[in-house]
This record gives structure tokens, C-alpha cells and sequence, in this order.
């Protein structure tokens, strides 16, 4: 809590228990008395979520009615878009600069010869795309702006974002739909069929695009179709002459299972390799000078080259072209890919007629050497399998960290297709196993440590299917998936959320444990508020935004008894008292508000009815003696005048006195009220004071001004401000006994950011943001929790 | 309101507003003084929700701690699925007796030759299936029960019948990935990782299984897997020795953007022919003895048996086989279909190296009929092909709603793929495209058609795809599906919807309009409440149950001022007194337990400030005077004792008295809590009340005893029942001007059945339910907001 201790602030921490309230997790980790490994990362409480709740207020029904420094460019940009789906606002992220930094950087880092992939900085940039282009603005050319007051709002960005990395992983993959259900794993909160649709149509539309330049340009037929994406493992198919030949059969699901379980033994290995390996960078890379970080790229790139070399001198076999089995293809449909195959043959210093194995795998694009593994009749040798995995294993786990844009999926691709054709070669000379098609073991392998890297599931299932463009293979890559999953996250989580984790980005994940159903929403929430009234003077909203970092603030009443006497002697005070009174809605009222309605009702006698009782609307005035002594009942709080700053005097019944929530007002929105001087002074009517558009609100998104570049001159300090038609007068809110998992289930799912906790009578008794909800908080509550009980 | 009137019932309509809020949407229809068509029809009101939303009270937190008459079966059956994955309980729809039905008669109106489909039934076979098997019992076989207390929850339930669906779709499809986005689209409110994957197994699992028995029965070769799903459209691909031929370019998508409004069109016209003949039906043939109904589909055979003898033989053509374009194909990849195909080749009649062309179109079962419109070489004459579209039109659409189990898919497919078929020979023969391939017209005409009539999109798009194992045929099918999409829905509703429209099913749409976020919550809400207190006798909670129909309760409790001198006489309400002030959470309350729970705190001298605060929190019992004065202002309601019957004399004052929300009770609740006898008489304590654990309370799911068939006399009805501990303490509430997109958005993602509107000081002020949300209902209160400023 910044803003403790400051004189302004209206919510300060009672002594007995402010430090205790202000601890971060790492303190109550501590205060549980359990020992974590030390130098576990806990999420970092200066990332700020994004807000997914549209906010309803004035300005929008008006609308209605007229109807960081350096970009983030390096690795692989996974992690980053999977943070930002979830809701979290990573600097820098999705701006112009990072995605002209990762373009370039790709190019020259795969071209380069690294072994590092495209597709994720492809993800990525797509992302960027569909972040940047609806806003017709950027921050790093700042000509760019055109009047387009339109998806202004965190929502429609992360729609956009949503789109963009859909479209990335199609166009990668030429996977439409596995990109869809990408966007769908990593960030969407609900089932959205609009957006899903528009996602769809997105990637849909980004594949063809590519295609169709694909088709002028390589192929040299515009505007014919005919091919997948940018990464294809091609045709898997029987030659017509083996007719026992098949791809799969359910003998050999039992392999794909155990297959699967090396798969996520080796993806957790990687893993924790690669974690040691950033941990390791975090403490003695990333301190040190730029050069630094330039220099281990040379490194990598040196060490990469010398070993692609000497491996293929000193390691690789000369083989026989096996020329014999394509006798039958090369007159049709299987033409063009085996020719495809073997003309990426490498002989690399080898005789006529044979080929260099190891280079083969080592001297061509990811691409070719992944179909080599899954189409190359012609045998690797069990040996020359072995070392091209470790090596590559060993070199690929070096490179992804460093600082270079670098994807994952092709590498991890290849490596797992190299143990998978090794199990089949394997199975094949050892077993006596010879009627197993040896592509679909390096399809598998590929799949299962590719899933034992990355864990994910669902969209990397289609994503696959789709590239193999064949259906059959459905379960068997999603039983390996599973298996590798399960085994790995036995030992460690994904590498993505590892590389998220060590930013100390607070995730959510999907859901909580049922154990955490144990704590309720009053366990995990912020009790220490810091609060606006409806109408609030100038000088105490700028100490508010000055010395709190929140980035809302609920809009509250006091809960007085005598506020008859209040109301007397004080403008502002009158004017939110008057508030509260029109805010809270009756069901008598309402009910009479739904008869006076009936204007086309028949009966004249049934309206009369009503008015008699809208005539003892009004309370009556003349409880003189009962008001005075209800004011002697509610005196513990003497003199709180709503704009005056808390005292230390105060006892803890004063500084947690009762107050009713009305709505929550954006920091953003106060800034942007202040700036543009909608305020009324003291002697006016709240109704004199201006009104702004909801274009004018938005105006300034993504970055809203600072209230530290605010020019106090310009503002009188005793004017004051009514925030009531700017505020979210709606906001979901929770009682304070509801169960975490509703809380958590509630949050995640309409894309919150801020979650008031409002007890039976109205008032306000907390706050839960996404800090109250990471993993870790929950189970240092619980310790506690059992501690407790 | 069926309570209104009854004497016990707690709350009644006042004279005034009584007729005014009971008003069902026709009377408010004719209220807002518009004229619909006269035969419109509204949703009803007697259809029940299902109750997604957990109800975490204590019987579950205690789990936590130990850790109609006739089947359902006529029809395609999606309609029913749709409605019950949408949250409304269709009764019988998920029964044995129906699956059994349905089975049966898809096999006899298949093989008896009508004009149906077998893909609707079974996936409504899968969902019935998934809602089953997991109970462990049936109520049509009464004998199958075991003790197996787990899925006995709406919820589970609906997972279930998602993940049956999408079996069903992958069965019938081999479309694994579709029938798991069909799932999310009818049914799935929010995007549940957990669950999407387990469907997706699940329809993975289907796929398999039924590939496993096709690969050993129809193949011979048990386990090797290579076929996909029941239905699939062969293999797409150009011959290799026309090297110009593609299957698609990019000039071709302006003729399937056309294609896509004919496809529009068309499928308005089936809908809306199909729609009056429904409505014709429900009029002139349901209403009378069954003989009727049975005769009907004898008619609808015997038509479409001499409609194709007579078409073959009058009106189809001989024509050459083309076997000169066979002999490149016939030596390899495309052998197998291709004899496929020519195999079944009608001769009908015709002379020899002849094929009679509408004949080979309606004697073979229709997947082969299709297969001959795709992949056919031999040219069917425009003059067929446009008959064939009209019989095979008018006859499905006379077809589908007589009382026979019926798929709608495959009838649409072939239809549509006529009248592609027919829109490539045409474009071949009078303009002179010759390079276009007759095939993927088939295709899009397929699509384009089917599409006008269902408008499903995602799955759809994704269906389609996967049958086609041809991932390039995305973007013109997507591009097809929503251009035809956007065309029907210009006219009318899919057809699905249509019938779901034509029961009166309140179906929940994905989104409201952009005008509705006019209206409130409180515009909305249904302000006549029955209600119980936390503490009530049994007679009166009897009387609730038998005079009202509604499903769930709020739990409140007054709203007084002189709450002191209401404890003094009455053991009941100073029970519900005491249960209201303990549960309100305060801040400060909170802040003096937190700093309580503070025990490895180490300064000793902080735990005494705190515990100086708790000395005061009982407030000083010494304010008599005041009392007596405060008793005295608020004393509108005189005797307002909780389990006295409302008085005809009240006023509106007292019949809409606040009342402070504490948690909503299910009927079903009530129910089972009297008919265990779960009380406690006068003169004791609440604790002497016994417990019921989660099983007991959920063992009668999904049928709960009825309160009707409850023996009173084994009742004491002056003893009291505290329903706290089996109350859902937090179900999710809005605000009275939470805007209506907000409450849909809540209401369907969150999978509610019902959601209190409780105003700013905790009061509840009206309830929501499903009927209040219908586009019908919303519409009126519209044109009602409009009338009213």
C-alpha cells in the first residue's frame, strides 16, 4: 500500500494491523513459517491487469444513443501473449518497434543458422498486428495518427490481440482452426461465438493470404491453392505397393503411450535445464552491459556452427541412397514430396550414390531435415539418431534464453522427430517389428517432446492434426499429449509458464484446487480502502491519485445515522448524501415506479390507487426530537467530513467505519475528469459541472496522462468533482462468504481486474484484484488459514 | 404468479400493480399496443432451467472436508439438445426409452429409403448416452441402480450430455474437432479448459471405437486405422495428368460468395415451406389420435417411393460412361474411390456403356449419391440435376417433422450438392469455364445450402473441413457458410431454432442487442418475491411450496428498526434476528479478526490494542429511551410476524417492506429437508436441528419428491426449520441498474438459473430467471421504455 501513512489519504492502515494487510506474499510465506526453496519467484505486484468489463457509465450511453525502454523482442514472444491474454498488461508488449525488432531479428537468427524457430516470433508478430492496426496510431511513429475514436478500450485491444495470434499460428502452421483454439486456450475467458467467429475468420483469411502470395511467388501460379502453411510435414501415405502397410494400427498406440512418457521425461529435462539457464542469465547476463548479452549470442552462434560441422565430419555415416522403394512413386500423387525428400539429400564429402547422414539432418532448413526424419525412406542410423538429438537437445535448450527473437515449436519439432524415428529404427531391427511405418513414430516423437516442452493440449492437438492435414492421426498424437503432459508436469510446469513464472507475472491459471474452497472472498480480500465520494473536492482526489498506485477506486457513501445534520451545513456533504438517497432503489419504489408506467392501463381507479401512494413518497419532516436523538446514537465518527484527511487519533471503528459501495471510478477516468476541468464549484449545482463524450474519455488510451504532469495551477483546489456519471455504477461485486473458486471462477471468466467485496447490508468491505488471486497468495492464505483454525 | 391470491403465500400482488406484473409476454405484447402476427409464437413459461452454477453450502463444504409421457424421439433430436445445452430442461429428452426409439427408428426411416438423415439422432443418441451412463441408473429400467452418489448435479450432468454430443458428431462426421466446437456452440457458456479437453477426448475416444469395429467388420483387418467417420467425402484431388487443373482458385470465390446467397436463399425457403407445414401439423394433425400421425409418414413413404420410380424412369437420361478420363487414375491413389464411384452406377433400364443419371442419384443410398455428385467424372445433364434438386427439396422438407426420427444433414448435403453440381456444368457448358473442377462446386453448393438451412458456423465450417480431410477448403467453405448465414437470417431463423421457437423453449441467444443495454436490471427484474426467512415454521413453508411454482427462494429477513423488542417475545424471530446480525461482515469486524488470527505475531503488546477493540463490539445495552422512540418510527408494519399470512389490508408499503438478502434456496432443497424432517421444535436451540450430508441431499436427483405427495401428518407444523446450512450463501446478484447486456452476459456465461437484484443497501428488490432475459421478454420491455419517456 503506497499510499499509507500520507496525510491526504482517506484509508490509512491502523497501526495493530497496517503491516500485516501490506504484506506481500513473500511476507506471509514467511509468516507461515514454511520454508520455500529461496530463490522462488513470486509475482511481481507492478504488473497491472487488463480490464475486460466493459464499464457502462454516462458517457457510453451516450454513445448508445447515437450509435517500457527496451521493446520486448527477444526469445520467443509466447510467453508475453500468453500474459497479455490472460490479462496482463506486459510494457511494450504489443508496440510497433518490438514487432519491427522480432521480424528483423528472426530473419537473421534463423538465417543465421541458430536453432531457434519462427513460428512463435510469427505468433507474436501477428499479435502486435492486431493490437496496433485497429488503434491507427503508434506510439514509436507518433505521424501515425489518424481521428479514429473506435476500439479504444482494453477489451476490444485484447479481441484484436486475440485475432492477431490466431492469425500467426495459421499462417505458421497453415492451422486456422488450431490457431483459433490457441487464442481460445491462452486467453479468452468465455466462450465468446462472435469473437470465436471473427478469430476464425482472421486466421482463415491470414492462410489464404499467405497462399495465395505463396502460389504467384514460389510456385508461379497466382491465385491457386494448393498448399498448407509455411511449416507442412507433408503427405503421410502407404505406397500402393506395400498393401500391409499402414500408418497406425492400435498395437501401436501402446508404444505411442510409452513414447509419450519419454517425451514429457525429456520436456521437463529441457525445462530445467533452460530455467537454470535463465536464473543463471538473470544473475550474472542481464546485470552486466548489453555487449554482454551480444557476445553470448556470438557464442552460441560460433559454438552451433562449429559442432553442425565437426559432428557431420567426424560422426556422420555414408548411406545408400535406397533408391529402390521409390520406383513406384515417382510417376504420381507421391511425386513431388519424395522428390522434395531427396533432393535435400546431403553427400557432404560422401561417395557417389550414398549421402552423409548426419548432414543431412544438419545442413538443411529445420523444415526439410523434419520431413527428411518423416518421409526419408532411406534409414538414419541408430547412432548418427542419437548424438543429432543430444546435440541438438543440448544447443536448442542454450539458445532459447538468449537474446535473440528464437520460436521453440521447429526445434522441439525436430529433436522429438529424431527420437522418434530412432524408437521405430529401433523396433524395426531389434523387435523384428518391420511392419510399423517409421514417419508416423517421428510424427509421435515429434509430438511428445514437442508436448513435454510447451505442455499445452487442445490447440496444440489441432494444430498438428492440421499440419499433417490427416485426421486419422487424432489420437494418437492427443494420447501422447496427455501422457507427455501428465508426465511432465509431475516434475515442472511448461516452458512458457517457467519463462513467465520468472518474470513474476501473477497468471491465472484455468482454475483453483478444491482445496482452496476453504477460504472465502473475506480471506483473500484487501480490506484497506482507499475510497471517492460521489462528489469529491479537487484537493482530495490529487492527494489520492498522488500518493495511492491503485487503479480504481470504489465511489462510497458514508452509512450515517444523522445525516439530516450533515446535510445542513455543507454543500458537498448535502450533494452525496442526496446521492445516496436517489441511488438506492426500493422495491415499493419500484413497484410504484412500474404502476405509474401503466399509462395505457384501462382503469383510472387502479392509477389513483397508485398516486395516493406516491404522494407518501416524501418522509415526512417533523421528527425534530427522534432526529436529534438519533444523532446522539450515531456519534462515535464526530466530525468526518468526507474531504477531510483521516486523523491518527482516529480509532480503528473510525477508520473502518460502515460505507456504502455505489460503483468503482477508474484512476484513468479521474485523471482524464481532472485534466479536462470537469468540476462545479460549491455554490453552483452539481448539474453546471461539464460533460464529457465517451470519445472524449477514451481519447487518450492506451496512455492516459500522469496526475504527476498535472498543472495544479490551473485547478482550484475547493471546486469539486461529481464522478457518479464516469463511474461503473454496475460492477459485478461478491459477498464476503462466497468461495474462492466462485470469486476466482467469477474473475477470470469476465476478464476483471477489480472485484469488490460488498457485504449483506451494501457496504463495502474489500477489494479483490488478480494479486489476490495468484497461486501463491491463495495457498499462503490457507497456511494461515490452517494456522488459524 | 401462481401464489397470488393464496392466503399463506408471503407475498402477493398488491390490487394496483398485481394483474400489471403477472402479465405474461403476450398480455405485455398486447400491453405495449403492438399487433404481431397473430400466430406467433412466445416462449412458455413451464419450461424449467437447469442450474449450472455450484451451490457451495455446507453439505458440500462438508464433502470438501471428507473429501413427460411420450419419448422424445420424433425428429432430428439437435433441437432438443440445443435447448438442454442452453440451460432448459426438456422433459424426457435425455432418457433411455428415447435413445432406444430413436435408434430404432433411424434404422427403419433410413433403410425404409425417405429422405432423412441418421447424423441428428445420433448425436442425440451420444448425449442421451452421456447423461446416462454416468447416473448408473434409469427410470425406465428401475432395476438398474447402484449406489453411486457422484454427478447428481445439473451441472455434471450438462458436461456429460456436451461431451455425448460431440461423440456424436465425431461418429457420425469422423469430425472429432467439430463435434467439439459443436458442443461449445450450442451449448458451453464458458470456455472451461478442463472440459473442452475431456470432450475432445471423449469424440477422439468415439472416432476411434467406431473406426476400430468398421476397420475389423467392413474391412477385415481389425485395428489398422485409415478410414475416417460414417459419413466422409472421399478424396478431393486433381488427376495427375491435367497439370492446369486446381481444386479451387481465387477467381472461383466470387462465384461461391454467390453460391452462398442462392445457398441463403434456398435454405429461407426450406425453413420457412418447413415452418408453416410445423405449424400445420401442430394444429390439424398432433391434436388428434395417433393413427394420424402414423399415416401421415406411411403417405410420406409412399409418395417418395413412386416420386423416384417415376422420376428414373420418365425423366432421367442415358448417358455415356466416361471411362475414357478413368484409365490415368484407375493404376494407383485414386483407384479405390474411384471404383467407389463407379461402382455405383446406376444402368436402370438403360442400354449397355449407358447409365440411367437420375437413377444413379436416387437408388443409392444417399452418401454414395453424393459421392457420385463430388467425384463423378461422367456428367449428370442440367435438366436431372435441376429436377433432382426440386423433388429432393420439396420431398425433405415435407419429410422432416413427421413423427419418424430424422436427420436433417445429409438430405441438405445432397440437395446442395445438386444444385452445385449444377452451377459447374452450367458455368462448363454455357460460359466456358473449363478449368473449374465440378467437385469442389458439389462441395460449396453442399455447403452453401446447408448452411441456409441450419446457420450454424464455426462447428460447421470445421465439420465440413474435417470430412473433407482438405484443409484448403477452409476459407471457401467459411467464406460460403457466412454469406449464406447472413442471407437466411435476413428472411427467418435457422431451422433448428425455428422448432426450438415453435415448443415456445426460452432459449437464451449469445448476446443481447446493442438497444437492449437501454433497460436495467430493475426494468427487468420480476419484483414479486416469495421469500423465507432463515428461520421458518414448517406450515408456512408448506404453504409456500404448495401455492407458488417457482424453484428457488430467496432467504430474507426483515428490515426493522426495533429488532430488540421483536427478540424479547418470540423464539423464531429473534433466531432470524441473531442469524441476520451475525452474518453481516464488517470492516471493522474483519480487521479486529484478521489482527486476532495475527498469532505468531510476536508483539504482544498489538494483540492487546486489538483485543481492547473487541471488548466493544457488543454495542451498550442501555439506550431505552431511544429504543422505544426508534420502535416508534418504525412502526408502518404493526405485526408483521415472519410466519403470519399476509393481510389483504396491508398496504404497498408493507407488501414491498425492505428486506435484506441473505442466499437462495432451490425448491428441491425445501423439499428434501421436510421430507427428512430437518427441524427443531420451539423450545430448543437451532443446533438440535439435524444434519444432512451432500449425499442425502442430492440423492433423489434429478427427481426430487414432490411437496404434494408429502404426508402432513407426520409433520409438526409449528416446528422451525433453519435452512442456513443448506442455503447457497452466495449465489451471484447484480445491481438494480446493472444494464441488461451485463446480466445477460452474467446469466449465460455463468450458466444461471436464477439472479437476485439487490439494491446498494443489500436489499433485495426483485429476482431474474431466464423468462426475464427471452429476446420476446426484452422486446416488450423495450417498446414498454419507449412508450413510458
Amino acid at each position: 500500500m503506497a499510499g499509507c501513512g500520507s496525510g491526504l489519504c482517506c484509508c490509512c492502515c491502523p497501526r495493530c494491523c497496517g503491516e500485516r494487510e501490506s504484506r506481500t506474499p513473500e511476507e506471509l510465506t514467511i509468516l507461515g513459517e514454511t520454508h520455500e526453496e529461496e530463490d522462488e519467484i513470486l509475482p511481481r505486484k507492478d504488473y497491472e491487469s487488463l480490464d475486460y468489463d466493459r464499464c457502462i457509465n454516462d458517457p457510453y450511453l451516450e454513445v448508445l444513443e447515437s450509435m517500457d525502454n527496451k521493446p520486448v523482442a527477444a526469445g520467443s514472444g509466447i510467453p508475453e501473449i500468453k500474459c497479455y491474454l490472460n490479462g496482463v498488461k506486459v510494457p511494450g508488449v504489443v508496440r510497433l518497434r518490438t514487432v519491427v525488432c522480432k521480424a528483423m531479428g528472426v530473419l537473421f537468427s534463423v538465417a543465421g543458422g541458430l536453432f531457434v524457430g519462427k513460428e512463435g516470433p510469427m505468433i507474436h508478430s501477428g499479435a502486435v498486428v492486431g493490437a496496433g492496426l485497429p488503434q491507427f496510431q503508434s506510439i514509436s511513429l507518433r505521424k501515425i495518427q489518424f481521428n479514429f475514436p473506435y476500439f479504444r478500450s482494453d477489451r476490444d485491444k485484447r479481441d484484436f490481440v486475440s485475432a492477431g495470434a490466431a492469425a500467426g499460428v495459421a499462417a505458421a502452421f497453415g492451422a486456422p482452426i488450431g490457431g483459433t483454439l490457441f487464442s481460445l486456450e491462452e486467453g479468452s475467458s468465455f466462450w465468446n461465438q462472435g469473437l470465436t467467429w471473427k478469430v476464425l475468420f482472421c486466421s482463415m483469411a491470414a492462410t489464404f493470404t499467405l497462399n495465395f502470395f505463396r502460389s504467384g511467388i514460389q510456385f508461379g501460379s497466382w491465385g491457386s491453392f494448393q498448399l498448407p502453411g509455411l511449416l507442412n510435414f507433408g503427405e503421410f501415405k502407404c505406397s500402393e505397393s506395400d498393401k500391409k502397410c499402414h500408418l497406425w494400427t492400435a498395437v501401436d498406440l501402446g508404444f505411442f503411450i510409452l513414447m509419450g512418457i519419454v517425451g514429457g521425461l525429456l520436456g521437463a529435462t529441457f525445462n530445467c535445464l533452460n530455467k537454470r539457464l535463465a536464473k543463471y542469465r538473470m544473475r550474472n547476463v542481464h546485470p552486466k552491459p548489453k555487449l554482454v548479452r551480444v557476445l553470448e549470442s556470438l557464442l552460441v552462434s560460433l559454438t552451433t556452427t562449429v559442432v553442425v560441422f565437426v559432428a557431420s565430419m567426424v560422426l556422420g555415416e555414408c548411406r545408400q541412397m535406397s533408391s529402390t522403394s521409390h520406383s513406384g512413386n515417382d510417376t504420381l500423387s507421391l511425386q513431388g514430396m519424395s522428390e522434395d525428400v531427396n533432393s535435400s539429400i546431403k553427400t557432404f564429402f560422401c561417395p557417389n550414390e550414398t549421402y552423409n547422414d548426419m548432414a543431412t539432418l544438419f545442413f538443411n532448413p529445420q523444415e526439410s531435415a523434419i520431413l527428411q526424419l518423416f518421409h526419408q525412406d532411406g534409414t538414419f542410423s541408430p547412432v548418427t539418431l542419437s548424438l543429432f538429438f543430444l546435440l541438438y537437445f543440448l544447443l536448442s535448450c542454450w539458445t532459447y534464453g538468449i537474446s535473440v527473437p528464437s520460436g521453440l515449436f521447429v526445434p522441439s519439432l525436430l529433436c522429438g522427430a529424431a527420437f522418434g524415428r530412432l524408437v521405430a529404427n529401433l523396433l524395426k531391427s531389434y523387435i523384428g517389428l518391420d511392419h510399423i511405418y517409421s514417419g508416423t513414430f517421428a510424427l509421435i516423437g515429434a509430438a511428445a517432446f514437442l508436448g513435454g516442452v510447451v505442455r499445452m493440449t487442445i490447440s496444440l492437438t489441432v494444430i498438428l492434426i492440421e499440419s499433417t492435414n490427416e485426421i486419422t492421426y487424432g489420437l494418437p498424437i492427443m494420447i501422447t499429449l496427455m501422457v507427455a503432459k501428465w508426465t511432465g508436469d509431475f516434475f515442472n510446469k511448461g516452458i512458457y509458464d517457467i519463462h513467465v513464472n520468472l518474470r513474476g507475472v501473477p497468471l491465472l491459471e484455468w482454475e483453483t484446487e478444491v482445496e482452496m474452497d476453504k477460504l472465502r472472498a473475506s480471506d483473500i480480500m484487501e480490506p484497506n480502502l482507499t475510497y471517492v465520494y460521489p462528489h469529491t473536492r479537487i484537493q482530495s482526489l490529487v492527494s489520492i491519485l498522488r500518493t495511492t498506485v491503485h487503479h480504481a477506486f470504489p465511489v462510497v457513501t458514508e452509512n450515517r445515522g444523522n445525516e439530516r445534520e450533515f446535510m445542513k451545513g455543507n454543500q458537498l456533504i448535502s450533494n452525496n448524501i442526496k446521492f445516496k438517497k436517489s441511488s438506492i432503489l426500493t422495491r415499493a419504489g419500484e413497484q410504484r415506479k412500474r404502476s405509474q408506467s401503466m399509462k395505457s392501463y384501462p382503469s383510472s381507479e387502479l392509477r389513483n390507487m397508485c398516486d395516493e401512494h406516491i404522494a407518501t413518497e416524501e418522509p415526512p419532516e417533523k421528527e425534530d426530537l427522534l432526529q436529534q436523538m438519533l444523532e446522539r446514537r450515531y456519534t462515535p465518527y464526530p466530525n468526518l467530513y468526507p474531504d477531510q484527511s483521516p486523523s491518527e487519533e482516529w480509532t480503528m471503528e473510525e477508520r473502518f467505519r460502515p460505507l456504502t459501495f455505489h460503483g468503482l471510478i477508474l484512476r484513468s477516468q479521474l485523471v482524464t475528469l481532472l485534466v479536462r476541468g470537469v468540476c462545479y464549484s460549491e455554490s453552483q449545482s452539481s448539474a453546471s459541472q461539464p460533460r464529457l463524450s465517451h470519445a472524449e474519455m477514451s481519447e487518450d488510451y492506451p496512455r492516459y496522462p500522469d496526475i504527476h504532469d498535472l498543472d495544479l495551477t490551473l485547478l482550484n483546489p475547493r471546486m469539486i468533482v461529481d464522478v457518479t456519471p464516469y463511474m461503473n455504477p454496475s460492477p459485478f461485486a461478491v459477498s464476503p462468504n462466497t468461495h474462492v473458486s466462485q470469486v476466482f471462477n467469477l474473475f477470470r471468466t469476465m476478464g476483471l481486474r477489480h472485484l469488490p467485496v460488498v457485504n449483506a447490508v451494501g457496504e463495502i468491505v474489500g477489494i479483490i484484484t488478480r494479486h489476490n488471486l495468484t497461486h501463491e497468495f491463495l495457498q499462503a492464505r490457507l497456511r494461515q488459514h490452517y494456522q488459524t483454525i
